[in-house]
């Protein structure tokens, strides 16, 4: 089983408007809602795909029911702790002209609803082959809180994958995680150095994601992958380096396209895949996430069809 | 008791973001939730007044839970009759510039659900002197609801006040009311005519509200009060026909000041008072809300403050 994490899980509202326009009324068309945030994103791609899952992690008040009702409806098995706070809100404003994103801030977690949080979390370790720990701290959550996850989750021989950002990521990385897989932008961050100019690191010369790439070991991480768009993944590993990309890339959302190659990542350990096949994987679920209409959603039908249009090349 | 119905309530959130940039993705700074629509602004008010009131009407899902959440934390007791759909959202982005709105479609309510809400009102009515019937009706709702609302309360001796627009009026209308309060826009609508140049009806002249207020007599109304924004209230009335208002108008937040006025005039009912103190009191309440730094939202001290200072005058 994959147990995924989602400690700041959203419920992701979309309105479709005919034009946002600042300082005036709209009446909403439609409203489209779904359990999200990078944890859940990436257990209900696992679901999709067939692999087995379970999401885990905290959820409160209304918008949090409202969350485990969405997963219901989508299939995907969850054990989300109760908390006091409410389940923030992202609320997407599509027009014509593009998308407004209002990220509500997460709810304030208790010491003890984390602590509760652990137990569970080490009770459903037991059936878990591979942890993912995906996304950003609500507040209250100890700024370390991965490095514990990954640690837990050792102890008892399950792999963990990581895909956060800032502190969040630094920390984890201290555990020794088996695999992380930021973008370029992300990777900058946590190296502390400028960012590159466009945040899926288009464009970057391959020796600098390289050199980056190992200095993330460095910081603790067994392997790395990282995400950098329509140029798509570099993967420095135990086996050997990587790169990995589409013959020609799909154009579309890439909103979740992250999320869908840490959920293909997190498959290839369960499979016991070669890297090269994996990679193959994660660029084919990627691709799949972003030529979907629906921001994230993975068609396996599409996965199937770009599988053969991948190039591996060892670097 | 005060029964206020609430067919359409809303969930109201309110985002406080830096400035709102159409295209980009904001972090809100801070999130306020509250129980909304007109029937239950107008619960809130009375609660707020002590008046014993009860507020009733249909809420559902993860949204209509949390409706009823806020009501209890606000002291208003409440009977809404749970429905299959979504409660609706009603978001507004404040930044410096102002106010963005959008207004999620209401559920669409069941005939099944209907027949429960009905049944569930004729009980109620048992112990209601007086019936306020406010704002939209959600898709599925008869559109003669309001009708069938006031006819049922009119039969168990309850009168009814009936604050709405379009075909919702027109058809409450029909059942005979025993008052309606539209502002000036809406009593344009409801005659069809052409809407006035500002939507309280600012220099709309005296002689054309009292010929438009006693066309809504002729359509149905026993007695009608129109707003008129800071220019206070027309009332035609059994007893005769007053102007009232605030000497010097209050500035604010107007938002939520009709739902204050027809709370006093439903509350004035109960007192058996006389229509100049009912007049007084609902420019009072109404200008407290507008001065109120919530939106809808009264103090009783500054109710108080303001009745020395109103002005009524038979017409």
């Amino acid at each position: 089983m994959i147990l995924t994490v989602a400690l700041n899980p959203a419920l992701d509202v979309t309105y479709a408007v005919d034009r946002l326009r600042p300082g005036r009324i709209h009446r909403v068309r439609s409203v489209a809602e779904r359990a999200g945030g990078k944890g859940l994103n990436v257990a209900r791609v696992l679901h999709a795909v067939g692999a087995t899952v379970v999401a885990t992690g905290l959820a409160g008040g209304s918008t949090g029911d409202r969350v485990r009702h969405l997963l219901d409806a989508d299939g995907v098995p969850h054990e989300l702790t109760e908390i006091g706070g409410e389940t923030r809100r992202t609320v997407v404003i599509a027009d014509d002209a593009g998308a407004t994103g209002l990220w509500e801030p997460g709810p304030v977690v208790s010491a003890a609803e984390w602590r509760t949080f652990l137990t569970r979390y080490e009770a459903l370790l037991a059936d878990a082959e591979v942890v993912v720990l995906s996304g950003s701290l609500p507040p209250g959550v100890p700024e370390d809180g991965y490095r514990t996850l990954v640690v837990t989750a050792r102890a008892v021989g399950a792999v963990s994958v990581l895909d956060a950002d800032g502190a969040a990521m630094r920390h984890g990385l201290a555990g020794g995680p088996d695999l992380v897989k930021p973008n370029a932008a992300e990777l900058a961050r946590l190296l502390e150095r400028a960012e590159p100019a466009s945040a899926d690191g288009t464009g970057t010369a391959l020796a600098e994601v390289l050199a980056d790439a190992r200095a993330a070991i460095d910081l603790g991480a067994r392997e790395v992958v990282v995400s950098l768009g329509a140029e798509g993944l570099v993967a420095v590993t135990a086996q050997g380096s990587w790169r990995a990309r589409l013959r020609r890339p799909v154009t579309g959302n890439a909103t979740g396209a992250g999320d869908a190659c840490v959920a293909a990542l997190a498959r290839g350990f369960v499979d016991a895949r070669s890297w090269p096949d994996r990679l193959r994987d994660a660029v084919a679920l990627s691709a799949a996430a972003v030529a979907h209409p629906t921001a994230g959603a993975v068609d396996p039908e599409t996965v199937a069809r770009l599988l053969p249009h991948i190039i591996v090349e060892e670097i």
